[in-house]
């Protein structure tokens, strides 16, 4: 049934992007219908702008999700786009890097081990190694990668070996403070989450709160994107504020701003774990 | 193409509730690509506790409306539910009712004068005089029914003239302080939309914003919902606070709450008016 | 009695400014008392970075205001600071300048008509013929100004005039879309609030709902603040947002922005004219 | 200086209601002066309804918050109210009492072990088992009471020890699912903390996710109040709430709630402890 769940079906995800043009939807569902799914859920946007069309859908499938493969890369291709075809609440692996804060990586430990963030915790990596009671406490392996300038490349390769070995297909930074290379920017590209202590484009770059507190602004926030080679500048997932007064400090900001910041990361990694958010240049499609 | 606009194009709107099984999705989009037809915008939800199963699509067709009319009583039919067909952007007519606050009603003429609002004024009715001016400035007309306890039939029945007469498919109660005859209630049932002025279901009746300040609450709301025959029971359409403190007196709270109302009962007009409003038994299922 | 409401004593405001000291809140609070004054409200911040101190203090007096003025000024040279004294409620001169956009005057004619907002409109000046009837309707007197670029000055002569003729204490810039000369910046520091329509540091300039838009960020906003020479970045005064999501155009957002801006702009009309925003460098203090 | 912070001087915090009438503010600052003191930060309200003033000071002395009792206790019979003096940032002996949900336990510990709860925690109490390692991983002492029907008297016997033994000033009921004796509630008035799962007066009693979901509202929210004896009726201190949607499940909106459940208890518990919140009546003032 298209809404109803049976415990005995596995259900998966199919997510779509290519240009827009008439039948995608009845075909797709065509496609689910011959292998005898039942949509779950379905939501999509066309961008009048840019001519793109976006799809997602959950749907349970009596068979494994390999019978789709052929029906769907057909379909890719008819499409001329893109389609993921993922199961449903499979844990992503993922890698949250840390410096010395620890409020986004206690909220994210937290809320997976509630079973609210399908993610699996595949290495916990900081630069400090002041983190690691935390990380033990969930039972997440913790890596100390200490970052001294001569030797960033090595560190950086310490980091690639650890995405090898892990299989990790998504690096959380939660406020983690060093800035990665290009060349990892690369590779992972549309992987990495990255959450920003302001409501970007406001306050890019170093103190976001002391510059807030000096522009004397009446709400702080916080973004969560994905990171760019472009510093600060890549495709916004999520962001919220919280409403402030003249009297609170710079350090008070801080206070109440990062709680927006777990808030908000939390939000973006299970709309990314969950294939709810889609790229749109540089911006993005979420389907919450 | 699944989400462009030819401007040449109409758009429908169709929207359907049934019992779930397979399928559904596959066959409403059959419908609309064999008529040529190209999907805008979809939304669906399936409610495991009902087993109902809800959908809405906009679409531009080559033809006409009428076209449709067939094929998808055949689908009604079929999946023993409900689809309605209607003109995108046709204005609604609707009857706006008010008493003596004039907030609720100068937005809606406002938001309706700026094209935000897809309705046509049929008619402003009020059981007083005294917003005769704002109606007259939106040049909308203006029936004064005097409501006396003794004549309220008479004046019902004069009310219900005027749905006759105008065609109305929606009345609004801007903050009309009178309540309606069950009879009405049955016949416009799902289409009459009331603001209540507290964040239902905590103060219910009269005065809430003094029971408000009576019970100290740190944030005050509005409620939008269809009215039934039991009061302030109506599905919710929508729903919004804002905050207050414990320095605000009652008349503060009403302040603050007519803004909070004009806002909440905007949105679900204009929700309703666009058929993005379902109903799920005393809940509803509302596609922004 | 410190909080109570005798209705036959006249109300003052005292708001004052001056280089942080020991004394201050128990010598001003002995004038009001040795005058038989009775404080009604009183809000202060002392701000480490600056050493500047800042109260507002409501109080009921037996006599005059024109009593306080002497012990007020040696205070206020005592502590070397800046003391003003207002009548509570009395409403302020104000100039309303719009352009062709009607949501913000309409939505303070609204207000100030409501007796929520404690101006007097003196009058309503625009570049364009096109809102008039609105100020007709609300009996506020508007004055068109053509603005032509080689005639800039004999514009912004009518103005000044129009300033000095009815006497205005206050200038909103209600979406009106010219920049005004440093004179005037100059002459009305303190006195001309604008309202931008974006979240402040963000979408400086030109049609920010489009910037906004690009970037693909997930709340809207507009920020109400002091006009200075220096454009859009004049002291906040308020600022609030609005979620959005991928689905809305650039008019969407501006269709919900402006909601906001209008109630942003009312908010900081109504805190300016109760003398409850005081400056502090290029940020303000805020009683609400 | 009025809003300067002296490091060698030790901060208090003076909190007064009492009948409102003429000089209580300049009588209070009176005291301070005298005592050499400087005022950082002050508030005060004036109920129109009860009569009631009420005042919060922070002030730094030169000598220790002894020298300020007997002129406080002075000016408390003289105006027949009630003046608590308290030293700034002491932390509050509190005990946590928490059933099997960790979520707002794990965010007090949190909060108070990043230095932004002034409060120690003496003893977290539980009718379980279950959340002793969270308290271990912040070293906080647990005491697990089981609490069985036929034995409940020797269960609160036990608590009130602990209550004794600690000599704990508050405590906070952090989703305790068991309801607390008369005699407790009694002996520990005004300082007892609980949070309950719903935006009150809505959806009091059991399973308010459930009756919320049930209802379809559009927000979900959580309340802070202190406890009466008169279950889920208490003061209210502070209310959130968090926007939903229909495709929710009652499962989900409790997910959402919880969220907003442990913001809205840490806000609560740090105003407590900073002595911001001031009884009036069934109501609170909150200085925040």
């Amino acid at each position: 049934m298209e809404g109803d769940t049976l415990a005995t079906m596995p259900a998966i995800v199919l997510s779509l992007s290519c240009p827009d043009r008439p039948g995608i939807v009845h075909s797709v569902t065509g496609v689910l219908a011959s292998a005898g799914g039942n949509i779950l859920e379905s939501q999509q946007y066309g961008d009048i702008d840019t001519g793109q069309f976006f799809l997602r859908i959950e749907a349970e499938i009596p068979g494994t999700i390999g019978d789709l493969r052929e029906p769907v890369d057909e379909l890719a291709d008819r499409f001329q786009g893109r389609i993921e075809l993922a199961e449903k609440d499979r844990p992503l692996k993922t890698i949250i890097m840390a410096s010395t804060t620890s409020h986004c990586l206690t909220d994210l430990l937290y809320e997976q081990r509630m079973g609210r963030l399908p993610i699996e915790v595949a290495r916990v990596v900081s630069n400090h190694d002041k983190l690691r009671p935390i990380a033990d406490f969930y039972e997440a392996p913790y890596t100390h990668i200490p970052f001294v300038k001569e030797r960033r490349e090595e560190a950086e390769a310490q980091l690639m070996e650890i995405v090898d070995e892990t299989g990790a297909e998504l690096i959380v930074l939660a406020r983690y403070m060093q800035v990665l290379s290009p060349q990892l920017c690369k590779r992972m590209a549309g992987s990495i989450i990255n959450i920003h202590h302001s409501f970007l484009p406001s306050f890019k770059g170093a103190r976001p709160y002391q510059q807030a507190h000096d522009r004397g602004v009446k709400l702080i926030g916080a973004t969560a994107h994905y990171v760019t080679e472009d510093l600060d500048e890549g495709p916004i997932i999520e962001q919220d504020v919280e409403r402030v007064s003249h009297a609170l400090s710079a350090p008070d900001l801080q206070a109440i701003g990062e709680d927006v910041e777990r808030r908000v990361l939390a939000r973006a990694v299970r709309w990314h774990a969950e294939d709810r958010v889609l790229r749109n240049g540089q911006r993005t499609v979420v389907f919450p």
